[in-house]
């Protein structure tokens, strides 16, 4: 790994992504300008972080006069690689991944491109337009339909096989549902969406609400 | 605050959460013994930050020996105080909500106790043998069930407005899945379960191979 490299923490890039649901809704609510403090305040963190964060990937904003709401969205968006299409896919269409299949807020990133499961009840279903393939087309599917992340909704014990199928179609990330860890080449990406690690760290928040304070200060 | 409270980073109790899966998963393979470096293998982090986030809460295992799974899972859910049961509800009994309600893996420590909505046709129904209710009983209900933790799983422009309902109530945390920023007291807890969130940190290192080794070295 090269000296050049700057470490990155992987929290940064999640404040990222917080600072741009931020900016979005500024957008929407006519804000024109903002500033670290503002940022800092909606993402509870410190305006220094705000600052630190963004100063990974560059200068912005200009000192006493802040950053314009759009320019910096633009420069998140295009630091997070969301200026380009993203073709998705969901294994496992039981009531998490029909939920997924209905959300409306994709987005023009995001585009749902194929379904999978093993289920013959579920398989020749069509959903959004899309009809519901059985699992052994997977790696057609994901070849033909320029397929890059697959989102894993099945039951916690089928994951890594299907992960593996999914890795071995081809695809370059994972957002697992399951809440299990996954083995996968590193050359791989995944995400984990784990609501019981988040009620973990709520049971833990509640309880200590001094650390809280600790680390929003 | 006071000076001799940890700095403790938010990253840190995220990482407990994941250890203590990892532990959990080494018990039902039968394994008693394990070491910083294999927690840190499969938790894909190095084996300085295991021992380091560990030490924010004490000493744990023995130099040259490792940590006894079973002892260092039942710290993990003492620390994060998953050693005591949780009351929890649901606002929003749409998909999303259902699958939740669904999930067999809430175990011991997280109890659903009550399902809120507004649509005619979803109040009324039973749910896991719980009736779902209008969100107008939600002050009373969660007082007489004992209600510490709110699971928003409404639309994101209804969002805000059942969080105040939640916090005026008195819960302690909210668990929101709605693609927005929630405003809360410093004393309510709140953790976000964001897939779109997600899907952005994938979008990011997909495109960012070295900066992913670079924060896992």
């Amino acid at each position: 790994m090269s000296r050049e490299t700057p470490k990155i923490p992987n929290a940064t890039i999640s404040r990222l992504v917080t600072y741009l649901r931020i900016l979005e809704s500024l957008e929407e609510r006519g804000v024109n300008r903002t500033s670290s403090e503002q940022l800092a305040e909606e993402a509870q963190v410190t305006a220094f972080q705000v600052r630190k964060d963004l100063a990974y990937f560059g200068s912005y904003g200009t000192r006493g006069v802040g950053y314009t709401v759009q320019v910096l969205k633009r420069e998140l968006r295009q630091i997070l690689g969301l200026n380009r299409k993203w073709g998705l896919c969901i294994v496992g269409m039981g009531r998490l991944g029909q939920a997924l299949a209905d959300y409306p807020g994709f987005g023009e990133t995001f585009e749902l491109r194929a379904f999978f499961d093993v289920d013959p009840e579920k398989v020749g279903q069509r959903i959004r337009g899309i009809e519901v393939q059985h699992l052994n087309d997977l790696a057609r599917t994901v070849a033909e339909r320029h397929i890059e992340v697959g989102l894993v909704t099945v039951p916690a014990e089928a994951a890594q096989t299907v992960a593996d199928q999914l890795v071995e179609a081809g695809v370059r990330g994972i957002l697992n549902f399951a809440p299990v860890v996954l083995e996968v080449p590193k050359e791989v990406a995944v995400e984990y969406v784990d609501f019981l690690a988040g009620l973990s760290r709520l049971s833990f928040f509640i309880l200590n609400p001094k650390w809280r304070e600790e680390m929003m200060g």
